[in-house]
């Protein structure tokens, strides 16, 4: 999967992921009307609404994008609707040919990671059959319980040639609460990410492994060291646009060969037409006002890359 | 909610909690069978197993127990079916009386974090009306993000009078490797446990925190040592039982008071009709073999209490 994912990238020139984090207010009037007026104002309405959003960027975008981040939190809070709309979401998004990183941020003792890795990654035995839960191509990990808490997501993956991404440093504020604590001379998320680098050996692909790391737009700095402790490791970067990242920042997340790192932005994209900048799309007409936010989401990043 | 929980544990005199994480291979074949006669071997056969299989061990102890403590990942590897056994589990047991601590240890971003609690402990807003998705009374949190990945937990916990456990020191075998990492002489999980002491000052109830924290059984030194750093922050311990802890090892859990914590067994409980000392209970009787076990528990865990 880390080789289609590189495959999709070079083909669409475009190191970036869509980040499908819905909130009922970027969804515009006349879809959440529709879907109201269908399910009423129920969990199941929004969940419709989440959906019928969802596709609407998807169509517009799938051709330009290697992949979507759907951030399963903006799901479950809707309870089961919300989750019946992920499946759908990433159901659709297989049918278009992506490539699906589910930002699960799992991890639990090892039995019990086990199950998040078969209901995310893998598939579940029942009787004599066996089938998916939700079927992601990647998910993404905490790394607090240590070495057994990922290792049984780290099997699934080798069985069913999938992928995760380890979070090491997070993009938000505090992040360096506890992640940048010093420990014989170095920050925990180096050693995390020195962890994440000997966890992917186990389960390499064609030059970079299926497994993973996430490190936040918002610490180029730390970028340009977990780069190097983390060679082979594919980095998915969070954090930009919104949340403050610039392309020019995010240089250093990338290999000299171009590749190594994949950008997300969610709201950026999703809900580009509330922007100034793409306020002339019009609500009605969101989807093509994120389709525009890509090309220039993408034109960032490469002219970032061109020019260093 | 953290009242509610004090209360029940003094009146059942059980400061325990019953981990429903049902396996299927913990299942009795004449529920297994039922439930596929019924729906196939199909994930809804799989879910309708469970969710007999977990009502049959409510019904047999509810009267003996102040909480449950679900596990979601072994639902949410059953995908969408999995999680509406999930949701009726939850709604029995609250039906039941008891407290639902649901085992979630999610924990992201804040805007994230946010529809996470929302999600499991809150309401979300959809148009005029307000609906719960899954609604337990605390959940589980992972720190590894820092205070703005927690605090909207807490807000959330506020405006409901629920309440967390935030992972300090987890029972797994490799929990030391992130966890147990010196920073400025002292292990990090003393300074998450620090922390979580801070954040419970924003949210007491009587005596107690509503934001408690997970300390593993399998590690008994150290929970002497948190127990003084957080003296009101209530104590979830997993790991008695099968995954090695027994009562001697947790009496410095507790307070003086003999309250402060609460021991979760779960395979030792739901499974206890697969263990010798329960085997003449019978397979059609796994239910009664968990109250037995019910039983066996609390007596340690009080016998421990009453002799130190």
């Amino acid at each position: 999967m880390i080789n289609k994912l590189i495959e999709k990238i070079q083909k669409t020139n475009a190191p970036i992921v869509v980040g499908l984090d819905p909130m009922l207010n970027y969804v515009p009037e006349h879809i959440q009307k529709k879907a109201y007026a269908e399910y009423g104002e129920t969990l199941e309405g929004a969940a419709e609404a989440i959906w019928q959003f969802n596709k609407g960027i998807v169509d517009a975008t799938y051709d330009l994008i290697p992949a979507v981040k759907p951030q399963i939190a903006m799901y479950e809070q809707f309870g089961i609707p919300g989750l019946m709309a992920f499946k759908k979401t990433v159901d659709y998004c297989k049918e278009k040919g992506l490539v699906i990183i589910g930002d699960v941020k799992r991890g639990d003792i090892g039995s019990t990671s086990a199950a998040y890795a078969v209901g995310h990654l893998g598939k579940v035995q029942v009787g004599s059959n066996s089938y998916a839960g939700f079927d992601e191509d990647f998910a993404t990990v905490n790394p607090y319980l240590g070495s057994d808490g990922v290792k049984p997501f780290i099997e699934v993956c080798k069985k069913e040639n999938k992928g995760l991404f380890i979070l090491v440093k997070t993009s938000n504020p505090s992040s360096g609460e506890f992640q940048d604590r010093i420990i014989d001379g170095r920050p925990l998320y180096e050693w995390v990410g020195e962890k994440v680098a000997e966890w992917g050996e186990e389960h390499m692909g064609n030059g970079y492994s299926y497994i993973g790391a996430v490190v936040g737009a918002t610490y180029p700095e730390m970028g340009k060291v977990l780069r190097k402790i983390m060679p082979k490791t594919f980095i998915l970067v969070p954090g930009y646009g919104a949340q403050g990242g610039k392309g020019a920042d995010l240089v250093h997340f990338f290999n000299e060969d171009g590749l190594g790192a994949i950008v997300n932005s969610s709201r950026g994209i999703i809900a580009a037409y509330k922007q100034a900048q793409y306020a002339s799309f019009g609500e009605e007409n969101y989807a093509d006002a994120s389709r525009q936010a890509v090309i220039d989401m993408v034109a960032d990043i490469s002219g970032a890359l061109n020019n260093r």
